[in-house]
């Protein structure tokens, strides 16, 4: 097509006044912006970054002292990646917090759309109750709460209790698909036994009536049995050269991951063995849980420790050197970009 | 436990040193945003909002002679939702715009992991071509180009062609999963006739060996035969109380929604039906293809004639009057909300 | 181990004896069969048989005269495999049998386990119902009777109608879940009007709030709809070396096969192409519905021409010459093998 | 219509006359085999029947002085339902056999399509090899060798050792779609250290990079887990009514049965309970793990205690009233059934 005559500043000048009425009718040129909304490939806000439990926990201990878990709802220091300030996320798509809970408190009973994962860090005596079922936190488990659950947290024992928490709150936001509401009690009424859950769903078997569910019914997936079987799969060929020994958390009703929207992992690196530079789509985060490793994520490179916590963003080159033997809990969105057709992997 | 004696304004003073501490080291203090992050209820960004398209169509035409579609690469007016300004959004996690193209212009081939849809406004000539096949647009056709397909667009009638477009962009730039590449000619290679996919694909059969595909193979789900369909189940049955008569468009080998991030359908709402109040946790957009209509979302009353396109955020209750015998298309994310298993709805 | 000392002669009068014991125990010794109960590769008893449509038709048209619709329930001439000898079966697994209908006759209503199909050979003006809604049968046509779905046939037009009917019988009496149910009048209520199932689900739609069905909601697939869809790809692209131009019968709601039993498809093979020997465990049916063709079916070489009918035993090579240009329309057992992994083919 | 003139001799007459003629031609008149073949509720052929072991035994200690474990490649009593004589079935769809192996014998490496699981029932000491990696049979573990897998079992330790063999031998036989391959060795090469499987699969945990199988990949399931979890369960609320405290086998990559073909369960029924009369369209085998019961299975009352095994006809009542604390391993072609769209059950 001809465009009108006149030079380009005069075009210019036209398209400027254009866009000017185009702006007050709820119009916009897309041809200005269509690189930016749709580019040749991805571009997380988040940076990689690292939080050293050592810096960490002294202000945990402090928060202990200046809030109640109960005035809270939830003791918890977010982490906050300082790609996304005043964002409350630690990549683009997840939210994750450290929470510490003390000696005879409750953080109280409520449910919401959004799913969690706690990864336990540090203590003993704690528990999460989900649904009527209470179950013991030790350091290494896996415990997750499911979209639509009560769940409530309580300590019995001694000494600070500090887990990691993991959520899609930016996922559920964006969607606006959140929903919460308050139980009538702080703690909600217990009406099964410890271990009903595991015993239903968790020894390879399933309630002879049962369907598949969205969320996994098993609720805390205990380290000492996920630690033994990493060790056992060690005895036996080598590590993938992207992911070491790695096993999934999965739900047992259908195969899926164990929360429909979180993907985690636990991976065992022998000492001396170094992973081969691996980017998915997905943004992720680490928690070293034994051991010491070097990670470089994109140019950075980070030594990082026991409970010591990564964020890695999406499209991000990963690669881990194990300075000791390492076991490392690694969370990410992966199953949202499964589930919708986007996922993408990148193996060097 | 016990809080540190002192006046209110002395823990005050208290936490704000922490806080500032806390943000140096990329911490956050959740008990100040808990209700933010995790609220009670969707509470969307977007507003009701309608474009005329009385009005509309003048700025097309001016954006015709200002910008070729080439150079545009896509010469399109994206429909902004007043309450996301900036933002390139229809609703909360939708793009769309509607875009010309004119006799004897191309829209170059290039694929991205967005996916699209075309619905057609107005006008004859023009084609869509999807993976070396070309199809014909016609008014109210809706033609998809999924993600990771090459595709581009051409007129070889008369008169101007306007369609819009609905594309996932929010939620791929949200998830950080986007990638696009330019081919390398303006037009793709035809390899395959017109119709080749709808034989394949749209008689309800399929190739012998034919598995199931993330997206439909499908790419024309013509007028003619959406609104025939329409006309026979209204001769049977009362219609749905929500929905009208409705149909949505599916892909063939999974009976998935057509997309599997944009679910779309087709209404046929009888002159003197009104619908019951409905809302669900997906935002959707409306298009007027047939008649005329009168629709309360939330508080905001508004009448609409053919052509007339409304934005609806989620959760945000929907009624629509038919003041003529009505066809509307509808499009919306909530195949997105369903995967999750974060899809609700409300009935009115 | 040692067995106990003795001729081969005593150690058979043992086994004798032993074997007299256990059988009275309602015992066997499985290594005297173990090799009959798992062998080496598949044996199917059925084998390759055609009925030439120019000698049943005389039978059919003598039935008429000796039975009415209505007295024999179905008017139906078993196609008996000479394999298997008295068991109403075409197949191992299949049974099928031409049925004929005469003007003003009405094969009563009733339901049951089986699934059906009916593929149409001859005449015009008889009808299928199926859970309330008429579809007139068309030479060609593919018509389907659900399991548990109410059905009837009959005829207000003028002259023989012939169907072949395809139905599961045997796999059902093999797992002993069949139940049949008469209808309590000869013809169901209508309660939609025809080619309301169509609108419902054939046309690339789905109603909005449907969710997937074990069996197609499609009852006809008309054969106008079918031979223009395999012209239409035989327009591009060459034919599948073992199947040919093919297109399978598929349920919209989740692509598998129309129905989960049995699975149909419809081929074109050109004036001179011929297959590439193929096999699979799935005994099949083949219908020439138009041109002239050899088959070569293990060993036996058969030439057939329209409305003729052929047995094709499992796991048997399977070669078709097409002396003209040729449309057949073949089942089988497939998708059983499929659902419970038990498929395997062979593509010489 | 209208008959011929004529006496009812002549008609028949007439009948008799055509009947031979369409025989001749492999042809059938439907009419008279229709209510059989389609018949208005399933009629199993099996009937309800106990073994009980401490019969069957000696017969095992006599065939293990008769035959070797290698010569008879596998030394299996069948259980022969006396309603099926010669069919090597213990019910209409079901194999089932006792097999022995004693110290130092090897049961051949081979591989077929055939299903199996292995229910043992005594001894100690035995394995089972699948696919390279070898397990230890314990009294009360179910022990699969999924189709398609090399499989062979062994006896390093003292005594005999028997367990219940349950395969899908008829439904493969009668679907013509059975395969078997013999290895070259008589035992298969180890190159996975026992418990590999448990720990990549059994741990409520899966491969990173694993996707469904259509078989379990965990090939034992222990008794001691399976009778702690029912021990478990039983701690919390009431047993089911038709099915006491019942516990499913599943294959943890998709949720579904452990076998694709056959389901097994284990139910704890506590001393004095009796279960409310039940029937299902499977056929079903009953292990009495612990304990005793009385069965009333149909019209037939039996009393059986631990190692007796009851065969169960599909569409029959059963009752189980729990004399003492019971354990009842039970399996049956429920999944087949399921997985065609042909599953009835009834409630009493």
């Amino acid at each position: 097509m001809s465009l009108p005559l006149g030079s380009d500043a005069a075009l210019a000048a036209d398209r400027s006044v254009f866009y000017d009425a185009l702006d007050r009718e709820s119009l916009g040129p897309l041809w200005e912006s269509l690189k930016g909304l749709v580019p040749s490939e991805p571009r997380p806000k988040a940076v990689p970054h690292a939080w050293r439990y050592a810096e960490v926990r002294p202000r945990l201990m402090e928060a202990g002292s200046l809030i109640s878990a109960e005035e809270a709802e939830r003791r918890v220091l977010v982490l906050q990646n300082p790609g996304l300030p005043g964002a409350s996320q630690i990549t683009d798509t997840i939210y994750a917090g450290l929470q510490l809970i003390l000696p005879g408190e409750i953080a109280p009973a409520h449910r919401h759309s959004q799913s969690a994962l706690r990864f336990v860090i540090e203590g003993q005596g704690a528990f999460t109750a989900v649904d009527g079922e209470r179950t013991t936190m030790h350091p290494g488990d896996l415990i997750i709460t499911p979209a639509g659950t009560w769940h409530d947290h309580g300590h019995d024992g001694e000494g600070p209790v500090v887990w990691m928490d993991g959520l899609d709150v930016p996922l559920v936001r964006f969607l606006g698909a959140g929903f919460r509401e308050e139980y009538n009690e702080s703690a909600q009424v217990v009406t099964r036994p410890e271990g009903d859950a595991d015993a239903r769903y968790g020894a390879g078997l399933l309630p002879i009536d049962s369907d598949t569910r969205v969320t996994s019914p098993i609720f805390n997936y205990p380290y000492a049995r996920t630690r033994a079987a990493l060790e056992s799969i060690a005895r036996s060929g080598a590590p993938d050269p992207h992911h070491g020994f790695a096993l999934k958390y999965v739900n047992p009703t259908n195969g899926d991951w164990a929360i429909p929207t979180i993907g985690a992992s636990m991976r065992l690196l022998p000492a001396g063995f170094s992973t081969q530079p691996y980017k998915s789509t997905a943004g992720a985060v680490a928690v070293i849980v034994e051991g010491r490793v070097a990670a470089t994520i994109g140019d950075t490179r980070i030594e990082l420790g026991e409970r010591d916590i990564l964020a890695m963003p999406g499209w991000t080159s990963q690669v881990f050197e194990a300075l000791e033997d390492t076991v490392l809990f690694i969370f990410s969105d992966q199953p949202v970009h499964e589930k919708l057709g986007l996922w993408r992997e990148s193996k060097g």
